[in-house]
């Protein structure tokens, strides 16, 4: 009688284990689903990816590491500079900018891989329209015909020749801006693009955050004012200037991250100019175009040099 | 012995319903936690509100029901006109323009609640700035000083009586923007706002979506270019025009909504002209402001006037 007790009990705290281990099983499937799913989502949108750290805390019940290493997760990793229309290209992230038809911004992280021009190549490749514009806010091929002006990319076509499909997303209209042919887009502008690749030949990993910029001039009576031309039947903005943010991440494994901006004017710039002339005050650009780069590093771990001299970096361009 | 094993199997049976039941049971507890804490960051992240659709499709195993009916849901109800740096207030929400130091637009939802003079007043409340915008993109109030402009209000404060600090809160410099106080800010502007109080009056519930214009010009040449002014340190863009989409939503059952957008020029505006004389065709607002209004509609079921005529709806004003 007494062991018939004792068996009981026992069966008892095992079924009552049993249930809290189906209990904890069935949570633990159940938050497993959800994040694999929410995941896919965090993949495609970037907004989703944006909001996904405080999305991720409601699973914080089992763990707390979101394992993301997607594209779009590796081009953002220092943050948005701004949070407008995002748009997630292959190998690169852009913000589009509805009233102007002109991005606000476009980043890209570049290795080596990304610039090596042996592969993919730049070939034919036509510039288009982006269909997944609403019409209403698209720039067209015909914006742009007999404007006078280039059709300039931001993020640059050479840095992107790990596969066909990424050079080609680059000459969406989306990814251009009217740029001054002679002497800018064909002159400086191409200059700094190649600066950059050749940081990304010495350092291993950069990202570049690119944009268009409408400064303020001085009018007659010392007023401030805004001044840009706009072309073609839907009214695409000439930007007054080109700002390129670029951030070095240190080889070393402790070593800070190197920025350094560069604001050149949508003109012709004479060749003799060295291109050191045109760097710029991060928070100044940040202030004409509203945005904050690489916000998620502290920015006292940044601008202290970890490279032997800043002179050294443009020793080849200057 | 026969019998003994019938009951070992009933208690199987009886062992593994209670184990499932148990998974299940922990599957919805898991979902049922994680659902609220949702809900919470949704209600105070319009970034998280705004994915929100997406992420609830993560949780369709149990049900797919959002029941939202916190007043950010209220007010974007019909979608956002856009998703550059979205400020939640306490009845208004503000997509603020980092460039320019002026909202992109501001939305609000009134109902006859909200208008009703006699609580809370206008009182003495003070203009501030935000200081939630980073310093870099903030307007304060020695911009607006001896600027010439008066700090002309996108979200009226006359529309927000319900509480206090639903009032206070229009009083924020995001909510701001330079105008042209003798006929404009105290003139037609005014009666603009008034008018539509007044379809609040009439007819119960009123969505309206206000914000800047920076409209191009033609040039001598033939060519368009956008030209704005901007004041103080900071550099706050004055705006060539001010734009208010308002949606009246149908008292019947079934009724169609109600829409109209007007523009109104920067700058001082005889008395003798109608409102009316500023209607503006929407989709070109959207094509200057570069925001898509209450997109959450199909454009199909708008414009179907249930009113008896538009002009009774101007009788009074026009």
């Amino acid at each position: 009688m007494d062991r018939k007790w004792h068996f009981l009990g026992l069966g008892f705290v095992l079924g009552m284990t049993a249930l809290c281990a189906s209990f904890v099983g069935g949570m633990y499937f159940q938050h497993k689903d959800a994040k694999r799913r929410l995941q896919e989502i965090i993949q495609k949108d970037p907004y989703a990816y944006y909001v996904g750290p405080k999305i991720y805390e409601v699973f914080c019940f089992f763990e707390n590491q979101a394992n993301a290493d997607h594209r779009m997760s590796q081009i953002m990793k220092y943050g948005f500079p701004g949070l407008d229309d995002l748009r997630l290209y292959s190998d690169f992230v852009l913000s589009y900018d509805r009233r102007n038809r002109v991005a606000h911004w476009v980043c890209e992280h570049l290795q080596l891989d990304n610039i090596h021009s042996n592969r993919g190549g730049r070939g034919r490749n036509p510039y288009q329209p982006d269909m997944s514009v609403p019409s209403n806010f698209r720039s067209e091929l015909t914006d742009y015909r007999r404007s006078g002006f280039d059709r300039g990319h931001l993020a640059a076509a050479g840095n992107h020749h790990l596969q066909q499909n990424h050079c080609q997303d680059t000459f969406f209209l989306t990814n251009i801006a009217p740029q001054i042919g002679q002497g800018f887009n064909r002159g400086a502008w191409n200059n700094l693009e190649r600066y950059v690749r050749n940081l990304v030949q010495r350092f291993g990993s950069v990202y570049v955050c690119t944009g268009p910029l409408y400064k303020p001039k001085q009018r007659s009576g010392g007023k401030l004012a805004v001044e840009y031309e706009m072309i073609g039947q839907n009214m695409v903005a000439v930007p007054t200037h080109f700002f390129k943010v670029i951030m070095v991440e240190s080889t070393l494994q402790l070593g800070k991250p190197y920025m350094e901006g560069y604001v050149l004017p949508n003109a012709a710039i004479p060749d003799n100019l060295p291109l050191r002339s045109f760097l710029c005050d991060i928070r100044e650009i940040e202030h004409y175009a509203g945005l904050k780069f690489f916000d998620g590093l502290r920015r006292s771990a940044i601008f202290g040099s970890n490279y032997p001299s800043e002179s050294q970096v443009f020793r080849e361009f200057g």
